[in-house]
């Protein structure tokens, strides 16, 4: 199986500064990945005329697909077009079809076009016009002997629909491969107690690839799989490994399409017809946070209180005071009585609860910083889990609000 | 003024999945300008020989500096070493002391090193080894006539303390440059009102450099400046434009040393002793979230609600149901009731309260997504502002929150 294989030349010099990702090549490894299509090397130069020419000849000597982005704006720093001119030896032809473009689309806003932008309307000699209809400057493709040059402006919001619409199928036609991609991703599990449990699945395995991302809280198993006669070969050697990674992980994996454990609970609630409520110390709002990034939340989702004082617990979760003085905020107890609390004031059918030292302050000898209690109610009952995260504060308030969905997720699961 | 040009080669086949971003390059850059030192290149290439040791040939052809990371591991994919041995024409030797720290290493955790750890224990003819205290492969250093050579392991818990150990001071010396880096953060203008309100002052120069990078409902302005000298020429030059922006931009400017808006507010409550409370609704939660990211927020910080349902608002706020059914849950009467409910309920000195419309449903054409209506009550009175922001449903929640601190942070910068 050999694969085509790829080189991506980001063009720009604010790439080389500590503030930009180039993400634009994440975006294109995923898509040329999905068709089978390998990147080799992905370079990132500067706004040099002598380096962005090495570059390109550089890639020219050991890519068969070249994708060049960045730097074919109209000021005097975009010098992609000049670069590519020299590095070819091709001449740039005027095209005043493409300035009666440009002009357009600065007319439409009530502008004149500025004279600089007239630069965008050369192209290379025979290379085929890509159209931008999302910004001003045109992309180009040529083809050179066996080799396949593509250049593209560098703004994602222009450079990713025109990829999809001139470059995407061109490719996928000559890569001739089939490649079915899926993730799973899990919680409850800590990366190496993962590996164990699956390593020997695939520890000789050349295809499907498996990738596994760990995150404090979260891991994700990317499956990779190409097949050179049809989709659906790929797609069995993904779904057979899959299979193999449930009967392992079991009801660890909360995901295999792609989504987040707020939207997994989300769809479980929705279709119960059931509502939830939160109390958070700790996580100061994190966890509701998360419940309403999804849209549609409110269906299910009722109220959150942030009770960060003491006096809050005690007023808006009916939290006794005494049971704080004997235990302390930070105790089962105290977990217990807001979950059982929060659910009976919001009359819903679920309530959890969050109370915990996040840090890097606060925490003592028995209570360490971590340390975090998670409540869940329900009409029968109330759970609580004693938790010790590691990390600093942002990553102990995501483990938290993870262990509490995941809490509910386990309840929904297990209980029709 | 000529400064040292530097290239950094990344190396590992995972770098060129859509799943890791390059953070080392960013880190790197970072601490190389601020030592005066430009990035030309940055490449990122997977694990096969051929095309490392072309990556090090060319670096080799054209750079002074030269960072590679990654690929030191102890197993067969790691072949870093292997690879500049073949381009520097240097042989690799073993250290029985490297291999007996690696074999310590392993013993303190109880285990016993395995023998593919080995080679982790050879070493390039002539090269500095730069110990490794946060990990097993040693990294090196080589001087190949007047070019500079680092190898540094790719896990940036190595990495960093590493590069900041034995090569920092190592670069700031040869470098000879003096630099001075600050930047500003603003809120409340957009980046087209942010540049046409300071252009003039820098469009014409190259020493500090400024760059504006603009987030919705942020823009943060970097400024460097370098010099032959001494510190305080750059220093100067950095002030001086910055004492400028200030001039143009006034109180729209939150932080002049990287603070974010939550830490701003935080540190001007506390130093008042004053307290706040919030109610949220379509932010679900996030402006808490943000508030109880600072370390030390329970000292001002004294509740939240997140009043999704009209229940809530009603219950738990005070919000009477008449006014919502006049005016919507979505209006200046019902956020102006939330920021004085919140504020009398939790007997804090400031109440903020959010309420609109997130999307991506849910708008309507007198109503649409991202129209937003955000409360402040004090002592004295309420404000109410009425927002209309671009984006999706987090960006709109981030904003959202973004314009609830700044109204505070208005008014407690004006209210001494």
């Amino acid at each position: 199986m050999t694969r085509l294989r790829a080189e991506i030349i980001a063009i720009g010099s604010e790439l080389l500064t500590p503030y930009y990702v180039d993400t634009n090549s994440l975006y294109l490894t995923e898509k040329l990945n999905s068709i089978g299509i390998e990147v080799r090397f992905k370079t990132i130069v500067g706004d040099s005329k002598e380096d962005i020419i090495q570059c390109i000849k550089h890639a020219l000597s050991r890519s068969q697909i070249i994708i060049a982005c960045g730097g074919l704006g109209p000021t005097e720093d975009d010098i992609t077009r000049e670069c590519f001119s020299k590095a070819l030896n091709k001449k740039l032809v005027f095209f005043s079809e493409i300035e009666e473009k440009i002009r357009e689309r600065f007319r439409k806003r009530g502008l004149s076009m500025p004279s600089i932008c007239k630069k965008q309307a050369y192209i290379l000699e025979g290379a085929k016009i890509l159209i931008n209809e999302w910004g001003t400057a045109p992309g180009m493709e040529i083809k050179e002997g066996e080799k396949f040059i593509f250049i593209l402006p560098g703004p994602p919001q222009e450079l990713k629909p025109m990829f999809e619409k001139y470059i995407f199928n061109e490719l996928k036609k000559i890569s001739k491969q089939f490649v079915c991609f899926k993730s799973i991703k899990i919680t409850g599990l800590t990366e190496s107690q993962t590996e164990s449990l699956i390593f020997d699945l695939y520890k000789n395995i050349e295809n499907p690839k498996i990738h596994i991302l760990a995150y404090p809280g979260q891991i994700v198993i990317h499956v990779l799989a190409y097949s050179n006669n049809d989709y659906k070969e790929a797609e069995s050697l993904v779904q057979n490994i899959i299979d193999k990674f449930k009967e392992r992980l079991k009801d660890n994996i909360f995901s295999t399409d792609g989504e987040e454990l707020e939207e997994v609970i989300g769809k479980l609630l929705k279709k119960r017809n059931e509502t939830l409520a939160v109390a958070e110390s700790c996580t100061g709002g994190y966890l509701s946070h998360r419940i309403t990034n999804v849209s549609g939340s409110s269906n299910y989702f009722e109220r959150g209180f942030v009770t960060y004082s003491n006096k809050a617990k005690i007023e808006n979760l009916g939290v006794s005071k005494d049971l704080i003085l004997k235990f302390g905020a930070v105790s089962k107890e105290v977990a217990e009585a807001m979950a059982v609390g929060i659910r009976r004031i919001a009359k819903t059918d679920y309530g959890l609860s969050i109370t915990g030292i996040a840090g890097p302050t606060g925490g003592t000898p028995t209570k360490p910083v971590g340390l975090v209690f998670i409540g869940f109610a329900w009409k029968n009952g109330v759970l609580v889990t004693r938790n010790q995260f590691l990390g600093g504060r942002e990553s102990i308030k995501f483990q938290s609000t993870q262990k509490a969905l995941d809490m509910l997720r386990r309840y929904l699961i297990h209980n029709k």
